[in-house]
């Protein structure tokens, strides 16, 4: 399946915290290769291995932090 | 000297994560027994016993968190 990259729409970062909790958060996923979090953009940008983790696992995980994904 | 509150009102804190890095490391100053930071007051609580910290060294240690002691 290779190497993916995803990029998540994120309602509620405020700071740097808030993107600095997301990349730390599933950057530690199984497969995840790279995260960007922007502020600016309200984005989450992770480059993963599809066969190791998907899309309902990263979005959980940032939910799972205190943000929306939509 | 005993032991000494002072309220510092904070500029900058926009979330959870900056309240919180703001209890850890006033937190972590020798002398300080309770820190409070919120959001809603723009403040942060501080108890402290005055003969082993100051609010020269807790309002440097805020600043240097990223916020702003007005």
């Amino acid at each position: 399946m290779g190497i993916v990259t995803t990029n998540f729409k994120v309602e509620g970062m405020s700071c740097g915290h808030c993107t600095a909790s997301i990349e730390k958060a599933v950057g530690d996923l199984p497969g995840v290769l790279e995260v960007v979090a922007s502020l600016e953009d309200k984005t989450a940008t992770v480059v993963y291995e599809a066969d190791r983790t998907d899309v309902a696992a990263i979005a959980a995980t940032i939910i799972d932090q205190g943000f929306d994904v939509i």
